[in-house]
């Protein structure tokens, strides 16, 4: 399998399928992530589609179905959202710290990019096709394939259709101004600003609107969470919630962990996300485990509706080690739990407690 | 000033203006709160007001300006919402067990009712009026008057331009079927589901749209969200986030705190609500400081979008002391903060850490 352009510093956990994270430090450069320091996650192969051949269907609960090429979405209106996409497995080191998660990528914090799409609105497509009596769900396939344990098929996920008739939701054939890039979904992927990266299908063949959530492994027994009381062996993977929107999270990407530096002032510096279509409204660090806390500089995208947004503040470190811990209240007024024990699961999914890292300055 | 026709068992914080709070295993019996138990929250004066002298004026940026008698507005389409009404407030008195919080009032973890409420659209109403090129809050004001330190004034508040439009916003004259009870807001009061209750304002006078938030007291300063470092001598009022979606949120209200109980099997049941408009997915109780967590059973409401949730949960208690402590966990999947040290606030709201009683079994 031909692998991904990606930047020669990626973290990369797992060659096939192909699934790598940036280091903090670069994906903190800048504000739009440029595709080589953009995550990768995949769960099947990465195909090669011939975008003349190409055809969308949309069928399911709809008044008549359409079967649209990429020469028919492009002359549809194009809309753009900068917007998140990040796995719903983002910092489950942080979880694996608290006790063993077994078969899942070991994500540190960069699971998570930064992108303007354009393409599409979804909402188009959906009304133009007619939604009919009885839909409740926006199903995605992809033509990507999957191994399972009872053959291959391919990737899958739902919406809501609330969600999926929203606005902000793009078919999108484009990212940073460029064509979507093969290992991004091209020619056309769902983006769904605000919800787990799993529902943001890549290489979308089809949309089925449906009464019921997709049937599609990764929708009715991957991406769920459990109760901590659940466990590997006693759990029914049909049972647990399904992941939708994203949780008020924040990440320190720099110093990194285990840095050495000179005391003194030192610059921390991270990005922070709001859930759902709220904002970031503050970020707090901390270098005393959170009995105080110093509220950081907001720097890009806080007024961006679906982005992250960039914070940065200036501590003062004297000679000795310290843990810096981040956390970010949104426009709800909503904080984050501080330990990942409290939020631990044993799919490691939506861990948003405190991030910190460990430093020594002399 | 005549009092409000409350439940002798209310727990009055203040008479003048009236601040009171139901007991909690009483609030837990009814999933509609009577308005006897349902909490009072009051900065000023219990208008009396003639329903047929009665307008509420629409005015600000619009496009044709309003006065609208009780029969005008009994005249328009009728809708319902059952939603919760919660203080800002709720639980201060969590965060006063963590360092003093002057001057306000110690709500324990009553100042919350749900409620069927009926009335007119807001939304009707201000396309009604039409929507004027700039508008980007709508403010209201009540007839209740407060003493300021400048004299006095009418309570205000506003909300934003796109809150105002939901559907759910209701200007509401009756309650749980009932004509609205006079200390209630008769005869016209906003309910803004899934807000703090401050800006559902009551005795409402007027409306204005407008293209900043209301500069009432209780906007501008009040109901304020600042840093856990800030303090009542070094905060600028002025500064400090505007509250608005309610948070994540769950408390047991059996059985109370300081309960003597007979060690076997004891009945635990409270409330939860989720911020927004989302939906409380699981409540988790745990009887050894959140090591090991079980999971309730939810009942009435879960499927009630701005309604609270009712849950219960049996938990075998061995004699001697416990603490038990509640959690929920919302549809976008974020929980709630474990100490109120972490959420500590100077004006004491938003306290939506894990809420806990003592008991005792033998």
């Amino acid at each position: 399998m031909k692998q991904p352009d990606k930047h020669p510093a990626m973290i990369v956990h797992e060659r096939q399928p192909f699934n790598a994270e940036p280091p903090l430090a670069r994906l903190r450069q800048s504000f739009l992530t440029p595709e080589e320091l953009f995550f990768s996650r995949n769960h099947g192969s990465i195909p090669d589609v011939d975008p003349d051949g190409y055809r969308l269907s949309v069928g399911g609960l709809v008044d008549g179905s359409l079967e649209l090429s990429m020469e028919d979405l492009r002359e549809r209106p194009k809309s753009e959202v900068t917007a998140v996409v990040e796995c719903a497995g983002n910092r489950r080191d942080g979880l694996m710290g608290v006790a063993p998660i077994r078969g899942e990528t070991p994500w540190g914090a960069g699971a998570i990019g930064n992108a303007r799409w354009a393409g599409v609105p979804l909402r188009e497509v959906l009304l133009e096709a007619g939604v009919g009596e009885g839909a409740r769900h926006a199903a995605f396939v992809g033509l990507d394939e999957v191994e399972g344990a009872d053959g291959s098929f391919n990737y899958g996920g739902s919406l809501p259709l609330e969600k999926a008739l929203s606005p902000e939701m793009l078919l999108a054939y484009e990212m940073n101004g460029e064509p979507l890039p093969r290992e991004h979904g091209f020619p056309l992927r769902v983006v769904a600003p605000g919800y787990i990266g799993a529902r943001s299908v890549k290489w979308l063949s089809g949309i089925t609107l449906q009464d019921a959530p997709s049937d599609n492994h990764y929708q009715a027994r991957e991406y769920k969470l459990f109760s901590p009381s659940a466990t590997e062996e006693t759990a029914d993977l049909s049972e647990g919630m399904m992941l939708g929107e994203l949780q008020v999270n924040a990440a320190i990407c720099e110093p990194e962990d285990g840095a050495r530096l000179t005391a003194g002032p030192v610059s921390v510096r991270g990005y922070a996300i709001a859930g759902g279509g709220r904002r970031v409204e503050r970020v707090d660090v901390s270098t005393d485990g959170g009995r105080v806390w110093s509220q950081t500089d907001l720097r890009e995208g806080t007024d961006v509706p679906w982005a992250w947004s960039f914070w940065e503040a200036t501590l003062e470190l004297g000679p000795g080690e310290h843990r810096i811990v981040v956390r970010a209240l949104d426009s709800s007024a909503t904080t984050q739990p501080a330990t990942a024990a409290e939020v631990w699961n044993f799919k490691g999914y939506a861990n948003n407690s405190w991030h910190g890292v460990k430093v020594t300055a002399r």
